[in-house]
């Protein structure tokens, strides 16, 4: 894959990260970045991220073969939907939201014969902004790639082989599938690490150490950017946090009645699974 | 303070601790280690976190002025007074145990004349072991140590003395109030971290990222130490558990309703909670 021109929509922590990453794996020869905070331009620049800005995305989407959409979950479908009305029919595009289904339905819907392929990069942080953007970013992390029924195999073999020049590998899934996972192993977390740091009696911060703080560590998140996303997967995360809300009343129970032998279990098994995951 | 010989009683990570932070720093002249896991004996000796092992805990008490017992909380208390049965009046005894209410209830109304410190190093982590011990664990974290109206003052200035020798700064509060706030800066922690690894359906292991795993970290805890504390804290962490389960609630309405306004300012008061709190 040689890119002449790859434009980055947003350049923040993952815009940033893939310019950098582009730029060091020389997957693009120019990199154009669409951003309208100038201190993000600025920043993007001087880093190496972007070699160009632009806060005009039509113009910008024009002169790319590739276009990647970092922006927040609830502006990327109306971003790409206005970059297909203009570029020819081959233009890739490829999003990094955290939310696939709803993206996806909206762009297909509307433009069903727009060359896009949703991705989510599994490599952010509750830390924002291209001054946290990393060249290694997505070095041994993984990206997810959708396919729907509409996907085009040529495209979606260019974004997949995108990712991998990137340094990440990839799996490939249906955007509900990945929505129903994401409940679970990201935006559930964020709901739990938000609730513990929101009920925190302010009298007891001194009193947090490591645990406290790697739990609600993803609680410092932008408020918006989540909004949007629990907006966008409201029902796949109602439906974990049903799921939560048992293990919690189990627990509970244990706790109520003194039923020592089975938190231990409960805690046990819990443990199994983490040890699993590694540090 | 110039202790001749310091007892410490199970050389794990905090003991261990202890005993490498005493050596360093200059606190004690000779430690011994009461400790019956030999692999634990045999790493703490080589280590230096112990000069001496044994595994008599009154004939190793009984050559200390000042005794710290790092066992598990169910052990604690059965363990001082068979200490006090045997020491002279004017031995100091000192806790780490993650629970003060019922330990030093346990210690005052059987052996009221013992001079017993209740303590609790902020410093702990989900690992455990000698193996992981360090001599620095105590600098610039807090110790809480605990008062009563049976606390000798003398006894309160030796152990506070102690810790602050260990490098810590020291907070001084009731065992009740230690256990009121513990519940919510880390046993609550502690189940909602087991909660949401319990749940974690075994196919999706691979899309975790850093996000859960951070929220996680402390579910990997030895599961028989964390229900002894549980057990021991049961009435406060069933209070804390209450209060999050009602912000619970209130997040769930939100995506229920698609109440965005209301769950937007949900997370942004949590985050800043989260944001004073540091990284």
């Amino acid at each position: 894959m040689d890119i002449g021109t790859l434009t980055i929509v947003g350049v923040g922590l993952i815009g940033g990260s893939i310019g950098l990453a582009a730029k060091r794996r020389g997957v693009a020869r120019r990199i154009l970045g669409v951003e309208r905070h100038p201190s993000c331009v600025a920043y993007a620049l001087a880093k190496g991220a972007i070699d160009e800005s632009s806060c005009n995305l039509t113009a910008a989407v024009l002169r790319a073969e590739v276009t990647v959409f970092c922006t927040p979950v609830d502006e990327i479908a109306q971003q790409v939907l206005a970059a297909a009305s203009v570029c020819p029919a081959d233009n890739l595009f490829i999003d990094t939201g955290s939310t696939k289904a709803l993206i996806t339905r909206t762009i297909e819907s509307a433009a069903p014969t727009a060359r896009f392929v949703g991705g989510h990069p599994l490599a952010g942080s509750e830390k924002q902004g291209v001054e946290h953007a990393e060249a290694d970013l997505f070095e041994n992390k993984l990206t997810i790639v959708t396919r729907t029924a509409s996907t085009a195999p040529d495209a979606l073999e260019q974004a997949t082989r995108f990712w991998q020049l990137l340094g990440s590998s990839v799996r490939v899934m249906s955007p509900e599938e990945h929505d129903a996972a994401l409940a679970f192993t990201s935006h559930l977390p964020h709901l739990l690490a938000s609730a513990l740091a929101g009920i925190l009696p302010a009298p007891l911060n001194d009193l947090t150490a490591s645990g406290f703080r790697d739990t609600t560590r993803i609680a410092a998140g932008d408020p918006g950017l989540w909004t949007a996303i629990f907006s966008h997967n409201r029902a796949a995360v109602l439906d974990a946090l049903a799921v939560l809300s048992g293990r919690l009343e189990c627990l509970r129970d244990c706790l109520s009645t003194s039923d020592w032998a089975t938190l231990h279990d409960l805690l046990l098994q819990a443990k199994k699974v983490r040890d699993a995951l590694g540090s």
